[in-house]
Order: structure tokens, then C-alpha cells, then sequence
């Protein structure tokens, strides 16, 4: 018999990269990337807003068709594949990704009328124009559905759906009013590939809904609209548009059109696995189950963990989000995360840009920096330099460095970062072990984990866990194709469910950082320290009257950039 | 009537200069330095111990006959001046800078045995080797004599006189043994100068010996023998050296030597002051009286005041030192200051090297921060990178940034790092008038208050106070030569006393920084956050229990570099 394929498209947020994977056994054999054509790098941006960020959706179709093609014209290294052995298809995208629809389910940036309008386009998930509307929505729950809030770490944020679109209503009323519903690109583009248009057929990913947009099936899906029209009585209209059911990624959104077959060369009608994050994917790429912790390190990170539904399990403050089936059907989905990690270092090298020539990239300071002995700078950092996600939820927060003196070098302070995020990392697993999730298990991916051993090994001492690597580098969208090939099922060559697919398609590197005694001794001391400042700091009924220092310093900064 | 002139000789950490200075009017017609030739750029280092810091004696006598004639041989912008227009020399030095003496009033360092020891060479004020000595000689005096350290802001500094000598005993017995006693360069030169080689007649200043030597009327001059015996018996035979009074400056060391006279071709006889620091000699020189303050402002910053004898003057707690007569004759002298200024913006230029090829100097990062509204990068500092002088007293503190995000430019942090040296001059003026010393003028001198107008308008905004600028850029010569005027007299030319010389030989510029009420308001938000992370890191009783995390990072720093 031979050897079956599922193709995982994966959505950044600069491009787009399709792979083709092997669902025997994980191998990739080829992949394709596109950028995307609009904007700096794919995003739309505003010269007067920098919260602003935008994407076209033609981009999206644009950068499928052209990565598919690609992607299975580079598959020489197997001798005779054929299209035809390709059996499924799944989607991860970054989230949340909102974009408006017409009431023919075509994108209001598709239009005439609306083509050149940012605010008719897809609000990519960093897109930070909505604070003040995140701020009204987290008051409007926190009086009267608290219940909303403790399942999304007590803070709705301004990347979020609802936040978004009461952005649009409150800034492009006209925009907002031709919209007949929003859809997460995570599950527009499933139904796009199966000619899907019409929106009420549209299967919304359970991910995107729970996380997001305050959908959970304890109060019957997404928000009741009495709730939503305390916030704007068009939002009530939306809520009319949305189903009532959310799907889990072992769900087809359909079967590929006849017209994506004949553009991509795939078999027309093969099955497509509903939506999902790439964060998401990515942690079933990376082989999760329960007691894994997977970690996926990049500019941000996200900490992800699995939980039975058949078990107990508490709302766990500070997370981003708890959702069932929002990462594997029939487990709770734990979602938790550092708002920058990779960030901060790359804020060193390009804003800081330390050392005067040719000293100052990452290479050179992680040269220097792992001559260093835990300790040795005297330095510690807070990594709040965008705000704190686990377990603090604030973004008013701001990064911060102690113990420097006229002897401070750039390599010692590119290590203090470095270990800044290691203690930010620490504090979101002992949050999930203070809960009764034991973390048996931590496997990492994303482009840190595999170039810089010293961040790993830093992060293997600071956390005293021996630390794993994910074998795939591509990970959500191996995730992706693993939906594929459980929606295909055995009988097509797939796989019977996401536990049978996890052990055929997912492993490990060989390479594992294990902790050095020594070096954990020296950070249990530090972390203890990084705890006090992070408290004092951070935490608003700490102890210590400095819990305001850092938002008083903000709004000061505001005021004065406002004059 | 000619005109008539003195000369003050500054004796700096790297160089000594001269500054032939006319006594009617203060203008200095003639200058010169000459850079010590011993050591690296004047200073003996030890690789193995970067604490240590001397100088060679040699050098300050090669030194003063080389600036002297060189300067005396640069008159010609007064036509017809003649050496013997010169009427009176000054003195000041570095401290406390002590240097052991042979029974024959020889420095050690002149003699076949010693002369390559750094321990018989002057004990440089910046040499950090006595750490211990001083914690022990704190501790001792906490216990037995707490009045000597309510004079000199209640910890004894390991630069200061006799944490050098325990050390000394401790570290190269022989040189102590060899010791008949042992002599600040600010009393040994002028005794020089005058052919004083008898150690029991060379004059000590007040200055040094009330600042860095415990001498203090109250308790009958010098620490008695019962104290010092305590810490070790051989101090008390150092004591039995010492005399019983210290002098002002505006006492004669003596009168010029025949041989010095006709090695530097000054007229013989003429009277040579009683020597005292360059700080000091250094707010003589800006005009000091009561209530102005003068903050001398490079490296480091000293700020000093003058409190007529007559006046009640509590113990000023934090202040560096409380000395009756080291300024000016018939005054308290008050000495505070910051341990790192210049030196921070250095530490960020040199060690950092922001901002890549070009772009990191001192002039393009200030071209770039002037730019800046105060409030408007969110960032605070603590300037703490070479620990905390005043008020706190504690060399166990270090620097700290807060309000760092992934935007943060160099050019913001370069103005943070200035605005929190400002908070720290602040403080310091605060703790002056909270103890009902009001300042009602400010006069800076000093490389930064002429070089640097952002860092002086952001001290004048930070401070709310108009800042004005010394008339001369060499104020501690200027000191010194009308020391040298005023031990001339009326009768030679000179000056009757200290008000005469500095209502004739002094004055500021007419560029004068006067506060901008609007920054100056934004400032005051920040003063107050910037007070509450000064006392939340620094002030061990305080509420905030973080005092004690900069100290442990410290520690695991000492202790991690010494394994």
C-alpha cells in the first residue's frame, strides 16, 4: 500500500507556508511559503495609529492556491507520489483574526465600496485599536456575567472578537453596518477551500469561539444578547448571525470544492478539518497530551496543556483561556503565555543595539552571554517590556531591570533578559501545578527552541525540568495536517482520532537540556527574588504600595504623548 | 599699583594642574597640567585586585614644579607680569589620600626598600581595598561611639583614612610597621612646599582630618586610643603620631622654600595655604555662602553648604559629612553627593555602546533626548550604579530602570539615566531644607554645567530651582589660589578674609537655567514614583520589604564569581 499524505496550511502573520506530511509517520516532504502581497510584510498599517494592524483576505486565498502548487511540485524526494495520495487538508491561522461578511458571505473587503477600508478587512490578532472597548466589556462582565470572565484569565482583551468589532461599530459605522456577521479567519478559510459561502453554513471552530469570543456551552454558546446590548444593541444583532455549535478540529468544515481541486492539482472532495490557532495546532503538532506541557517559544510564547473532561478541573486564574476541545476534542484546552520573550531580545539587539558594531547581534551576545555564570551579573529583570499575559493579565505593566552598575556589560544584561523570561516562564508552570496540573513532561518548539541553546539551557535550569524539542519545525502546521488526516479517517489512510495521529506523526528531538544542578540552585534564589519584585510590582493587593508604580508611569506617558 | 596673583594648585585623579589667578578681580591669566607619569593614566593598578588604587609621591613634586614654571611661563596675555607679582599659593587635593611617612617625614615610597610597594605609596581616595576594615571600624564605633558617626552620615567609608591604614596593618604589615605615621597629600604638599619635612610640623587640615579622619573638637581631635585600640593597637600608635589641632585654610602650611622657590622661579617666603580637598576648595571657588548650594557636578557629584557657626545645626542624617571649618573658616561645612553622575551616562556610552556605529556618543544621544518631553518615554531610573552617598549611605544599592517596553530607544533611556541622577540631586537638596538649611541659590560647576545644558535645564526642571553656572571652569584652583590670597592678606595684596576673596575673585555666568513649569510639574509626578522605589529598594525600615533584594543580588553575584 502506499504511503498516504494530509497537507497542513499554516497562517502567520507576515505568510503563509503549506507542508505536505507523511501520516504514517510525520515526515514532511515538502512545504511552500508565500508572503503575503498587501501592506509592510503583510500588514496593513496606519501612519497615525500604530495600534492598527490589518490584513487583505484576498491574501489569504492569493497565498493558498500558491503554496499548495508549490508545495506539491517540490515533492521529487519521493519517488512517485501523486497528488491523489493526498487525503486531507487542516488550517491553523493566527487569532483573533475577525473580518466582516457581507450577507452573501462575501468579505466586505472584496467590495467596491469597502475594498480600500481598513476597518473592512481582517483585524489581525494584534491589532490594538480596541483597548478602551476590551476595558468596557471586562466591566460590563465583571457586573453582571463574572462567568464570562473566569474562563478567560478575568480580563477580555483588546485582540479579541467582541472587542474588535465594537472597535468597528464605535470607529466605521458604515462598515460595521454592512456587515451581515464576523468570521475568525481561522474558519473562514476551511469553508472557503470547500466553496462554502454561505455564513450560516460556515462551521465556527470551537478554538477561536472559546477563546475569544466567550463562547462556552455553559451559557449556550456565545454571549446572550441582553449582555451584548448593554455594550451596544448592534452587537446583539452579530450575536444573531452566529450558530449555536462550535466545532473541534476532528470535524470536517467540508470537502475541498471542485474549483480549489482543479486550481491546486489536490483531489476535489477531499475532507477539510475545521479551523484552528496556529498556537493551538502547533501544541498538537508537537505531540501534547495530558501532563505535557508544550511551549511554544517565539517573539511571544504559549503554554499550553491538555485535561480530560472527565476530570475536575478549577478555573485557573491568570490563564488566557480554558476551553473544552479547544486543542484536543474531549480534553480541556489550557491556554497560557508570555506576551514577549523572543521580543525583548530582539528589542535589545534592534533598539538597544548594544555593543557598537559587529558586537551586538544575537549570535555574538549569546557567545558572551554563556561564558556567564548564573548570578555572576547581579542583574534581574522583569519581562513585562508588552505587558504581563500569565498569570498577571495586565498589560499595563513594563519591563524592568535591577542590580546595574558601571560595570555592566551588554552580554550581561542580554543574559538577564534572557533569564527574565525563563523566571516569566516559571512562574506559568508552577501556576498549573498549584492547580493540580502536574507537568510530567515539557516539549518545546518554535524558532527559539532550536537556535539558541543557551535560552534552552537557561530555561532547563531556571524551571529544574529537563527540557524537550519538538521534532517537526513546523509544528502547527504538521498539527494542521494531523486534523486532516483524522477527518480523512483510517479507511481513507488517516488516522482514527488525535491519540492514534499524535503517535504516528509527532516526536522528539534526541537533544534534551537537562538541568545543571548547580545553575538551579543559584536561580531558585534569583527566581526567589524575581517572585518579590513580580509581586511588588505586579500583583494589585501585594503588600509592598508599588503595584501602581509602573501604570502611574504609563499614564503619565500618555498624557504627555497626548499634548 | 600692579595687580597681584596666586596661584592654586589642583591636584585631580589623573593629573595636576596650575592656574595663575588675579586676586582684584579672579581672572586666570595662566594655566597648566601636567598628567602623573606613574601607573595608567597617573594610577598604579593590580590586575589581581581591581579595588586597589595608589599613586606615586614622586609625582605630585615632579608635578607641582612642572605646572608651576610652565604656567608662569604662559603670562604673556598680561603685559609685564613678573613672577613676584605672585603673593600666595593654594592646595587641593584629592582625598582621603592618605600615605605613610618615615620617622624623617619621608613618604615610604622614596625609600630603596619600599618604593615599588603599592601599600607605601598614597592610598588613592578611589581605592575600594578597605571594605572590611570599614564595615569593622562602623560596627566598632556603632557599639562604643556612635558620636563619631553621627558626624559623618552614620557608616564609615571604606575610601576614608583609617579603613586604609587597618587595612595597611592587615594586608602589608611591614610597610605599616615601617610607618612613623601617616599624612593626607593634602596636607604633605603644602608642608612640601614649604620644606616642612618634620612630620609632628606639617599642619593637617580640618578637611581631611574632619571628613575622612574622625577629628572633631568635641571629642578632643583624631578617634581616641581606647576606640582604636580596639579595632587594632597598632592604630593607636598612629594616633600618638598625629597632632592635637587641625587648621582652616585660611592658615598658613608655611611660606615657600628657598629650594622650591628657585626650582619653580616663585618669589621665596610667599605663604603657602593649609590644603584641603578639591571639593571643597571647589565651592570656595563658586562662591559659596549660606544658603547657596554648590553642586559640583562630573563623575560623581559633591553638594555642598556652609552653616555659620553660630547657628544650631542638628546631625544631618545621610550627609557625607558634618565639618566645623572644612569650607570656609567659621562655618559648618556640609558635605553630601551622589557616587555616580557623569559616570552613569559614561557606563551607557562606553559599556552599553547603544544605538550602533555613530549614533551612541554622548552629543548624538543628548541631540536625541532633548527632543524628549519629561513623562514622555515611561521610563524611571534609580541612579544607584555605584551605590547610594546621600541620603542613604550604602554602597550595597544598585542602579534600576523601570518602564521599559519593546520600544524603548536609546536616546530614552540616556534620558532617564540623566533625569534620575536629577531625582538624586533632589533628594539631596530636600534633605538639606527638611533640616531647616533653605537654599536659596544654586551654583553648579564642574565638567557637566558646562558641557551638558539638556542634563542642567532637566536638573533645573527636576529641582524647580533656578541653577547657575560658575564663572570659572577650574573652581577648586580658583579655591585654591584665593586660600593662597586670603593667608597673603590685605597688606600683601591679598584678601582680609574668605567673604572678601569671593565677593572679588567669584561670580556665575549670565546663562542661568531657570525651571519650565510645565516640565517641571511632570517632573514632580515622577519625583514622587521615583521617591517611592528610592525608599520601597533603599530604606531598610521601610514597608515595601524589597530593601533587602538588591542586597542579595549582590550576594549571590560575590558569592557565584568567587566559586
Amino acid at each position: 500500500m502506499s504511503d498516504n499524505y494530509c497537507i497542513g496550511l499554516d497562517y502567520g502573520t507576515n505568510s503563509v507556508r503549506a507542508v505536505i506530511v507523511n501520516t504514517a509517520n510525520g515526515d514532511e516532504i515538502a512545504e511552500s511559503v508565500w508572503d503575503y502581497a498587501h501592506g509592510e510584510a503583510g500588514i496593513i498599517l496606519d501612519a497615525r495609529d500604530p495600534n492598527l494592524a490589518r490584513q487583505h483576505p484576498r491574501d489569504y486565498l492569493d497565498g493558498a492556491r500558491a503554496v499548495i502548487r508549490d508545495a506539491l511540485s517540490h515533492t521529487a524526494s519521493v519517488a512517485g507520489f501523486e497528488p491523489a495520495q493526498v487525503i486531507g487538508i487542516g488550517v491553523d491561522t493566527t487569532g483573533s483574526t475577525p473580518m466582516p461578511l457581507a450577507v452573501d458571505g462575501a468579505p466586505l473587503a472584496f467590495s467596491a465600496e469597502y475594498g480600500e477600508n481598513p476597518a473592512a478587512m481582517a483585524w489581525l490578532w494584534k491589532d490594538h485599536t480596541s483597548a478602551a472597548e476590551a476595558e468596557e466589556i471586562t466591566s460590563g462582565a465583571r457586573k453582571i456575567r463574572p462567568q464570562f470572565l473566569a474562563k478567560c484569565g478575568g480580563i477580555y482583551s483588546s485582540e479579541w472578537f467582541w472587542s474588535k468589532l465594537l472597535k468597528c461599530k464605535r470607529s466605521a459605522q458604515p462598515v460595521f453596518d454592512a456587515a451581515h456577521t464576523w468570521v475568525e479567519i481561522a474558519d473562514w478559510i476551511p469553508a472557503q477551500l470547500c466553496g462554502v459561502s454561505d455564513p450560516a453554513r460556515i462551521k465556527r471552530g470551537i478554538c477561536a469561539a472559546g477563546h475569544k469570543a466567550l463562547f462556552h456551552t455553559d451559557w449556550g454558546g456565545y454571549p446572550d444578547e441582553e449582555f451584548l446590548t448593554g455594550l451596544d444593541p448592534d452587537l446583539a444583532r452579530v450575536r444573531r448571525s452566529l450558530p449555536d455549535a462550535a466545532y473541534t478540529v476532528d470535524q470536517q468544515a467540508g470537502r475541498l470544492s471542485p474549483e480549489w481541486a482543479r486550481e491546486t492539482g489536490l483531489p476535489a472532495g477531499i475532507p477539510v478539518a475545521v479551523g484552528a490557532f496556529d498556537a493551538h495546532l502547533g501544541a498538537v503538532g508537537s505531540g501534547i497530551r495530558p501532563g505535557v506541557l508544550v511551549k511554544i517559544l517565539g517573539t511571544s510564547t504559549c503554554d499550553m496543556m491538555v485535561v480530560p473532561r472527565s476530570q475536575q478541573l478549577a478555573d485557573i486564574p491568570g490563564l488566557c483561556g480554558i476551553v473544552p476541545g479547544s486543542i484536543l476534542p474531549g480534553h480541556f484546552g489550557l491556554e497560557a503565555g508570555q506576551s514577549a520573550v523572543g521580543d525583548i531580545f530582539n528589542w535589545f539587539v534592534n533598539y538597544v543595539q548594544p555593543g557598537g558594531a559587529q558586537k551586538g547581534s544575537h549570535e555574538a551576545l549569546t557567545a558572551a552571554a554563556e561564558k556567564l555564570a548564573p548570578g555572576e551579573s547581579g542583574l534581574l529583570g522583569l519581562d513585562w517590556h508588552n505587558g504581563n499575559r500569565t498569570v498577571l493579565v495586565d498589560v499595563r505593566l513594563t519591563g524592568a531591570l535591577l542590580g546595574l552598575t558601571l560595570h555592566s556589560r551588554p552580554e550581561e544584561i542580554y543574559r538577564a533578559l534572557v533569564e527574565s523570561t525563563a523566571f516569566g516562564a516559571r512562574v506559568i508552570m508552577e501556576r498549573f501545578e498549584e492547580y493540580d496540573q502536574r507537568v510530567t513532561e515539557i516539549v518545546n518548539c518554535g524558532g527559539i527552541s532550536v537556535k539558541n541553546p543557551m535560552v534552552m539551557q537557561i530555561y532547563a535550569d531556571v524551571m529544574n525540568r529537563p527540557l524537550k524539542i519538538a521534532r517537526s519545525r513546523q509544528t502547527p502546521a504538521v498539527g494542521a495536517a494531523m486534523a486532516g488526516a483524522v477527518v480523512a479517517g483510517t479507511a481513507a489512510g488517516g488516522h482514527r482520532d488525535f491519540d492514534a495521529a499524535i503517535e504516528a506523526m509527532t516526536g522528539t528531538l534526541d537533544t534534551e537540556f537537562m538541568p545543571i544542578a548547580r545553575n538551579a540552585r543559584v536561580y531558585d534564589r534569583l527566581y526567589a527574588l524575581y517572585r518579590r519584585i513580580h509581586d511588588a510590582f505586579g500583583v494589585l493587593d501585594s503588600q509592598s504600595a508599588l503595584s501602581d508604580v509602573m501604570k502611574e508611569l504609563i499614564a503619565i506617558r500618555d498624557e504627555t504623548r497626548a499634548t
